[in-house]
Formats: structure tokens, sequence, C-alpha cells
């Protein structure tokens, strides 16, 4: 789908937008082309546009839609999958700059935000009144929360606190033909509606354009602290997990990496403290107001119960960026192994992490590639990553193998190809296995609803 | 929309359908005419249909469609907005004998359970392997798990656990033509698709016909302890409630009932314990395994601090039923009133609570009737009651009108007409304000997509 009248989408944008929301120049443009995922663009788009603010949305969707040109929102494009990347002739909806907080309300506990609010920029102006805003995607100092709620975006604290959909409570949309609507109340329940607000979290600006979120803030929680352990295999760690899980000290983040990963981090930050012959590494925090020296107690103890090497804890808050150490080196550790890594993100219920990791050691095996997993076990939620030299071509063609045999491995578990990231480009191979023809009917019929012209954000998602 | 060849359709389901499962000896039809809205149903269904598996509800509405019948999924009738009343002509899909608990999980802290499992009897059986069920519908003991589903069902503990929405991972669903799916993997995260799960939580038998549903479970929580204070204005109760949410003790319960319900609890219940001169009532109930005594400090302190005129506590768990006792005391003590009352359902954001009683009370001055608010005020979210006379034909009347003032006021305040009842045939005349006619449009656009002929419930919520 490209427009035979660009110059006449162009002057009819103009007439409707600022100078300064519709731009064509090549370096600005091309500096929009792709997100983080590294998948190329399909092709060249039209333009940029840099709406303000709603009506200047609606304005250009307006337009587009007269047109029937392809329309892709973007955030900061830290996304992984694809979903914010051009595509031919597209109109590049640069939300970026409409990022007021426009309020936050101690009493109701809620943040009305632009969609490019950043979402550090929010939780600080969230502390600073204080309150918490729970979603915290690894990107979280660059990306918008807009983003985050087209990607419905994870992180190292849902298994606390949810995901960022947990936390929409109303939206304002514009539909692909410039209608602006309110999803629902503002109020913490409401059930006059179907819920518009979920069904647009997580569509990856395939549904309608985000142009105000209203989202729920919580009291401050307390500094967060926490307590590492190393286990001599992944089954041990998994034990100690579940048994945290089942117990009555929820943590606010509990992470795992297995011995692939931990010798990758040994060999790429050689002071990260591992000791040698780990292989399996679980970090358990805790950010609770009270009690949280029990919480750290019950987590170490829940450790040693299951065998843990070593403990480590953290009791003052400044210390526990130490314990993050092997988990912030654990992408760039497994990248430096080979040069090149393809990052998954599958979801299992957690009694199928063991049958995960096995898994992957059976597909590293037959495809000659390293595949190290770590990620976030409390939701069984992890990010298996592929290294592989991309100057190999064999490696490269491993890779993609083994790209797919995951994705394939986590349906055979009863998992998802997809946890955080999105479908976006990568895994619309992977979709139809997982969903189904049938709820891939729907899912398109539901589309259709809301775009019937197939003008947002095309060949995404879906 | 009435089959003209009911015996056609009988015979077609009597093929398909065990004979026990096809009902329509009268008095069995008769019984399951209307919900607990006491909404005469709108005319004479034409069977009840009794299914005991995800096969015999498909061939069932396999059966429907082809003949174009309409069909109302129920429950245990303990609706409270006519969502489960029949409809001319319809068949009565009464789910409660697929009360099947398929499987209690502890390690993914998952229910898998057929729809018309009861919600007491599935937090039983959770908790007899240490885990909780949140959701807690005052009618918990009768309502299935399918009904509270189909509305999205508050109860007191929303305000720290949410809604039923929050808790459905799952769903295996009919569609209106026989066909089954499964709206999403069973996995604490899942971004494949769309949302397909809370679109059909809360849909209210509209949308598709829940068969089975996975549900979230969590540790089970300590034993319920509380605060309750009286206050000498709403004013005051409202603030000592503010300033619990925004403390790091979150209430597992926070109960607010106004000076009229208390006068007519004092009146109803003279045991009930309630002071002279009290014009508001709190409530506030911890379930926390570690602190508790610190929550119940915290809760009294607030309530101190702003005025309270009692403060009683309940720190031993048998003695909470105790502090329960104006709160169930609510909705009999006001009927008793004048002998009927119209019980209503509005949410606004927590910080227009005051607002909205003050815009009751002249309601009730405008209308002439009592009407008493108490119910959920950490999720502002009130059951206005209505009181009047069933035998005087101008209170009659007038109570029609106030409930018709009731909706508009919570739309004035940027409220809702239902925070947790639904909208069933009750409320059917509110949407359009509510929601507004984009959303509207939207919905029956969605709708059409899932069950393209209107079979599913028609004449309601939509």
């Amino acid at each position: 789908m490209t427009t035979t009248d660009p110059a006449g989408v162009l002057a009819d944008l103009r007439a409707v937008l600022p100078a300064a929301a519709v731009v064509t120049a090549s370096d600005r443009v091309d500096a929009r082309l792709t997100d983080a995922s590294g998948v190329p663009a399909a092709g060249r788009p039209l333009a940029l546009l840099r709406p303000v603010d709603t009506a200047q949305v609606a304005a250009a969707l307006t337009v587009a839609h007269r047109h029937r040109v392809p329309v892709v929102p973007q955030g900061a494009l830290t996304g992984l999958a694809g979903g914010a990347s051009a595509v031919p002739g597209a109109l590049l909806l640069d939300l970026s700059g409409m990022d007021a907080i426009v309020r936050i309300d101690p009493v109701d506990q809620v943040a009305v935000v632009q969609p490019g609010v950043v979402v550090d920029d929010l939780a600080r102006a969230a502390a600073a009144q204080g309150l918490f805003y729970a979603p915290d995607p690894a990107s979280s100092d660059r990306a918008t929360v807009g983003g985050t709620i087209a990607t419905n975006a994870g992180g190292m604290r849902c298994v606390k606190y949810g995901v960022t959909r947990d936390v929409v409570r109303s939206l304002e949309v514009v539909l692909a033909d410039g209608t602006v609507l309110r999803t629902r109340p503002a109020t913490v329940k409401a059930v006059a509606g179907y819920d518009l607000t979920g069904l647009v979290v997580g569509s990856e600006g395939t549904l309608a354009v985000v142009t105000q979120a209203t989202l729920d803030l919580l009291p401050a929680p307390g500094p967060v602290r926490g307590t590492s352990a190393t286990f001599a295999s992944v089954a041990d760690a998994l034990a100690a997990a579940n048994a945290i899980m089942a117990g009555p000290h929820r943590p606010s983040t509990l992470e795992l990496l297995d011995g692939v990963v931990l010798a990758a981090v040994a060999a790429h930050v050689p002071d990260a403290g591992l000791p040698t012959g780990a292989r399996a590494w679980l970090l358990a925090l805790t950010d609770a107001r009270a009690g949280a020296e029990d919480d750290l107690a019950a987590f170490t103890a829940a450790c040693v119960a299951h065998g843990a090497l070593t403990t480590a804890t953290a009791d003052d808050p400044s210390r526990v960026e130490d314990l993050l150490t092997a988990r912030r080196a654990f992408n760039p550790a497994m990248r430096a192994l080979r040069g090149a890594s393809l990052n998954e993100d599958v979801a299992v219920p957690r009694a199928r992490l063991a049958d995960l990791i096995s898994g992957l050691a059976v597909i590293a095996a037959r495809t000659g590639l390293v595949i190290g997993s770590g990620g976030h076990v409390g939701d069984g939620n992890l990010h298996p990553v592929i290294a592989y030299d991309p100057s190999d071509a064999r490696q490269v063609e491993a890779a993609a193998d083994a790209h797919r045999q995951v994705l394939d491995l986590a349906g055979e578990l009863g998992g998802t190809v997809t946890g955080e990231h999105g479908i976006g480009t990568e895994k619309l191979g992977a979709v139809d296995a997982e969903l189904g023809p049938t709820v891939r009917g729907l899912q398109r019929a539901l589309k259709a609803v809301f775009d019937p012209l197939g003008i947002l954000n095309p060949g995404k998602k879906l």
C-alpha cells in the first residue's frame, strides 16, 4: 500500500499541520527508520510527522485515511521486535514530542500523560509526590510511555506489580480515520463498556494511536534491597525460585541466569564476583516499606534450603547495584561470545521452566551454537540468547534455525513466543502456530473494526 | 428475534445433547427467568439447556446459530443488573452444572476451572493448597466463577487485589457459531495477540460463552484483622480513607458507610454498637502475613488524625465479623426504611467522592426520598441506596427519577454508572451518555465480529 499521490498527501498534511510537524529532510527521516531490533526497514517512508497534541494527531490521521497512506506510530524506537520500524511509503508518526505530564493526582493516585513521556521521567515525577510508577522496562531511561503501552511492556518488577496493561486505567486514542475517543472513565473500577483499554494496550500501534494515558500510581515503596545466590544447577535455582514464590514474601524482582550466561559474564566482566562452578544464579529483591529484613531472610533461607553454593545480601540499598552486575552484563556478555546474538523473549508456565532450559540445551547442541538464558523467572519469562558469529554464513543460518526452534519449544511447553517484547515483524512467522487460525481470524476482524483500510502499522503484529 | 420453528430447534438440540441437558418443563424453566436484580424477564424462553462440558456448549450454540435463536448464558443468577435474565424465545444456557475444578497448580499458582464452580468453593480448594483466590463478590457463596467473569465482578478486597479481570489469565470460550477457542497461553505474560481475555471478561455474555478459565492464585495471606472508626462527618472519614490509601499500609478492604446508612442500621440492628451522633463509619482490614499490627496502628492513627469519634480494633481474626456487622446490615437496613430500595453502583475518581456524597443529598432532598451510601471507598465505588415505599405510586416514580439523577451525577463527576455490577438491562439507558456514540459504535462493531447474528444475550449490555 503506497499512495499514488505523495505530493498531494504532503500538501494536505501541510495544510492542517504546522510546518515543523511535517518533516521530509532525508537525514531526519532516516534517523527514524528502525527500532532497536535492528531489523532493516522494509522501504522508504514518505515523511516524518511530529505532532504536539491530539488535534494534530487526529488531523494527520484524517489525511492519511483519506489518501490510504500507512501510518507507523513511533516513540523512542527502543522496541525489540520491529514494531515501530518504517514501512514503504508510510508516514512515521513520531509521538515523542508529545511529552507533557498533564497531571499527577496524589489523591486518585494517577498520572495523566501524553504518550511521549519517557518512563523514567514519569517515575521521577511520581516519586516527587511520594508516588510510584511500577512498570520498569529495561529501556526505561529512553522508552516512552506510549511505546510501553503499545507493546504492553514488562520489566523486572512485573513479578510483584504486573505488566503495563495492569496500570493503564484509561486511554484517549485516535482511530485510523481521525476519530478521537476515550476508552473508559478514569475510575478504578468501571464495567459499563467492553475493555477497549486492554485491547489497545499491546496492540503495537495496529488498532489506534494513544494520545493520552491515565496511569495508576502507588504509594512509594521502600528502598530496594536484595539477595543473590549461586547454585550448582539450574534445577536448584528453579526450586529456590518456586519456594520464594510460594511463600508470603513476594519479591519485587526475581531474576535467573543460567550456567552458560554465568560463564560468558565471568569472561566478559572478570570482577563480577561469580564463583567458579556455579551453574545458575538467582536474584531476589524486595522494596517492602516494612518487613524487608524478613523478606531478605526468607529469600536467603529458600536459596540455602535448595543448595545455594553462595549467597550475598545487599541490606543497604546502595549496594543493590553490585548484586545486579551479573544481570546487567547478561546481554553484552552473550553478544561478546561470538560477536552477535539473537535475543529471545519466551514465556512458559513457571512449572515448565526446567523443561525450557533443558530443551534449549538440546537446540544449542543440535545447531552447534551457544544459547544462554536469563530473565524474569518469577513470571516464567526468559530471554534465551543465541550467540553466533555473524561473519560465518553457516552460523548465521544456524542461528535462524535455532530461533525458530526456540519459538517452537515455547509453544510445545504451553508458552508464548513473546512475553513482553511483542510480535512486530520479527515473530510474525510464529504467531499462527501459537494463536491458531480461529484467534488469528478474530484478530484480523477486530483490526478491521478499528482500522478498516488497514493503514495503522500494516505488516506488524497480525 | 424468535424462531419460527421452535419444535425444530428442540429436535435439533435433542439430537446433539443428552436428554437431561434439554429442559422444557415449565417449573424448571420458570425457576431460571430472572437474576437477583428482580427485573422481570422480557418474555418466555424456549428451553433451558444444562450442558456438562465444552463440547455440549459448542453443540448447543451450533444449533442456536443455525436457527438464529437467542442464547442467554446463566450461572447462579446472583447478578444485579438483569444480565442473565431471560429474553423471549431464548435458550437459557445454564452453566452452573459445569462445576469441575479441573486443576490447582501450586507451582504455577493457577486454578483451571469450569465456569459453574462457585467462587467460595474455588477459594476453599485453593486454601487447601496454601493458595488464595482474591475476588470476593458479596454473593461469593453462590455466584459462579463464570458469572463473575461475565460481569468482571468486584468485591471488598479489590482495593488490594484488583477486580476479576485482573486474575483471569486465559479463557476457553465458545463463540456464537459454536467455534471453540483459547484466548491466550496460560503464561503470566503473553503479548503475541490482542487481549481477547480482557475483552471477554465483563462482556456480560454478549461476546462468547466461557467454558474454562485459568485463574491466578496467590500465596495465602494472613488472618484478617481490622479497625473501624466513626466520624462526625463524611468529609472526615474520606480524609482518613485518603490518608490510609496514601500510606504504605495498603488495606485489604476499605469500606465506608454514611450517616443516613448509620441511622438506618441503628434502627434496624439496635445492637450494632454504633455511637449516636456518628455521621460516617470507616472500616479498614488487613490480611498481611507480616506487619499486620503496624497496619492496624496506621489505620487507627489515620482515623484519629482525621477526627474519629470512636475507633474499634479487631486484632483477633475471630472478632472481625463484629466489625462487619454494620456493613452487612447496610442493604437490609436501607430496604427496611420504606419497604423497598434501588441499589446503585456508581464509581468516581476517589477525589470526587465528597462531591458524590453531597450531590446524593441534593437528589434525596429534590425527590423527597432517603438515599444512603456505602461501599468500597478505596476504589471510589459506592452503592447509593434509594429507599422508597413501593405502595406509594409517587415514591415509585420519584425513585425512578432519583435513579436517573444518580447515574447522571456519576457522569458529571467523571465517573461510571456501574463500577462492578454491570449494565445488564437495568442501566442500558445510561450507557450512551457515559460512553458516547463513538465508543458505542465501536462496541457494536466488536459485538458483530464475535456474534454476527446477534444471538448471544441480545438486549443486554449494548
